[in-house]
């Protein structure tokens, strides 16, 4: 029994000295925001379970008097989105299949979420209806429960309209190991679909761009997509969600935590025609955009096809496609084999190229 | 497999009409969150498992091939306690507190919690330091452990320096079985200690008010606490901390759910001298003001006086009193003995006495 902790000091290690405030690079995905987690996150709240660094962080709940372990996957995710509703979803959506898709990625079924709304004074009660109609719409389409809710209101100017945290609980099934330090070399890199579709969507409507072709955002659970590849083998190595720094975070995240390479051929990357233009128009790469409804898998090579057949087969995986090869050479390297035949290295985004895209 | 769902309307239903937008109130404990949460949020989100009411909501996972249940308690909780620090606390020690005191309330072990942080551009580097400190510090002090996280940054002016959401997971023994109605006529009410503190802290920071002597909040982790009464008896009937609204709105809610009535003595409710003078001086009554790290237990009649003992042997229940008796008479009624041995009915709160306290 512990004594109440009395509020103790800080004192700001060198590396993050350069900034005294916060700024909106710490929350970007890239460079600043990962000082911020290793610099001050990590040393005062660091411990086994959270260096998993899943997009959900598996539990083995003590035995029971049974004797029988249980292992849950458990993550949390804040939306801070703008604008509140977007061509192809809207907030409530968002926050809905981006936490069923975090638990997703290690394998789970999701079961059950909780969700905590900050309510700004001013919110039209008509957002928040249809925000939340949504919400309750999304979570019937991933077959989860709601089960725990809070709602808190702030003065105007003192927040944005309405920002949703969702938590939630998956149940992992026997014989399911995935983690990003599970790639091994001659595995094969699939994606679910086409890149970047989110991240522009999200960014036409921000900046007032109007491009040829309408976009639309991706979000969409991907709990089905997980759980029909899983019915093919459950020797699914890794599986993540592209979302803030696109495919290439997600491939150099899974590069330097399972040790290995990863080679694969820019051209074989689906993207749409319209964000390919929207990309060439404003200067960008594809590869580096936010989706809220794709994944990658890292499977082993005998599997490869009938798992990409799978995710065919799938609604949310019809554009699946083999993009690459797991190598045991470059370890914590991504290289893109370009359509004439060069090779690059695909770094990790500096930054996200927006703030709030979820 | 279901498709995408489409962004719906929503028709505002009539309760809700005075207000086309949010204001404080829908965020205050009273009347006009109770409204916005039946009227807007049951309809869209409502089932079973939501409808429990309590602090937590009990969970029981699929059994596994072995047929072994599990039973988990889960909540989600948002702080957006201004100001971030105050006597006695802040809201990183805040956060963790009161999540787990909202899993140990459904007799739950607290084991793991998720952290979401909403920082806004500007935030001191020092500020996020102590505070993230304290979250650490009160997650050792609580036997905890922090297991997933989030950060996200709004721009200066979207947000207020800092919220946090805290989620939790916790296990609830075999044999326990504690819910808002299971109050039974003729069971003893209880309660941890002095009733107020948080909120006339808040209060006094908040308004610049001087009194006469100091006064902090209560924030402490009570899972302690509530496993030294389990291990009394495991014949708990309710549990319930007495934050927003304070005791009378637990004592409502307890009678509501129980359809009991509740009869407590006013001069047997524990309040501090300084909180006394402040109420007093402010025009508040005790009975209404915020607690964040204490209790209201109803237990049987017989387990009474061991169950007290058990408290006042634990630091955070020196002060534990017994207030009160449960009546099988005017069910859903709360009613107070004054000194004088009059009787009064104590209504649940019309609102919280002040925005954002936690």
């Amino acid at each position: 029994m512990t004594e109440k902790p009395t509020l103790s000091g800080w004192t700001c290690p060198l590396p993050l000295r350069n900034y005294p405030t916060i700024v909106m690079g710490h929350g970007s995905g890239g460079r600043m925001m990962s000082d911020l987690i290793h610099n001050l996150f990590e040393p005062l709240l660091g411990n086994d379970l959270l260096a998993q660094m899943g997009d959900a962080t598996v539990l083995t709940l003590p035995p029971g008097s049974d004797g029988a372990p249980c292992r849950l996957a458990f993550t949390t995710d804040s939306f801070v989105i703008s604008p509140l509703i977007f061509p192809g979803g809207d907030i409530g959506e968002l926050a809905v299949n981006g936490t069923v898709n975090d638990l997703a990625m290690s394998g789970a079924r999701p079961l059950y979420l909780s969700a905590g709304f900050i309510l700004e004074e001013g919110l039209p009660l008509e957002t928040l209806g249809r925000v939340v109609t949504s919400f309750g719409e999304a979570c019937r389409a991933a077959g989860v429960q709601l089960v725990a809710g809070d709602t808190k209101v702030v003065d105007k100017g003192h927040g944005d309209g309405l920002f949703i945290n969702t938590s939630g609980i998956g149940l992992i099934p026997p014989g399911v190991n995935i983690a990003p330090g599970n790639a091994r070399p001659g595995d094969a890199v699939l994606v679910s679909g086409t890149m970047g579709d989110h991240g522009i969507t999200i960014m036409s409507v921000r900046e007032g761009l109007d491009f040829f072709a309408p976009v639309e955002s991706d979000t969409a659970p991907l709990n089905g997509l997980v759980e029909a590849m899983l019915a093919v083998t459950r020797e699914i190595h890794c599986l993540r969600d592209a979302t803030r720094g696109g495919l290439s975070a997600v491939l150099n995240e899974l590069a330097v935590a399972s040790r290995v390479g990863i080679v694969f051929e820019e051209a074989r990357v689906p993207v749409r025609p319209a964000v390919q233009a929207a990309c060439e128009m404003l200067g960008l790469d594809p590869l580096y955009v936010a989706n809220e409804g794709k994944l990658v898998a890292i499977v082993p090579e005998p599997q490869a096809e009938a798992v990409l057949e799978a995710m065919r087969a799938h609604p949310y995986g019809r554009d699946a496609a083999r993009i690459g090869t797991v190598t045991a050479e470059h370890p914590g390297l991504v290289v893109a084999k370009t359509s004439i035949g060069a090779t690059r290295v695909v770094d990790l985004p500096a930054g996200e190229l927006l703030p709030r895209i979820c």
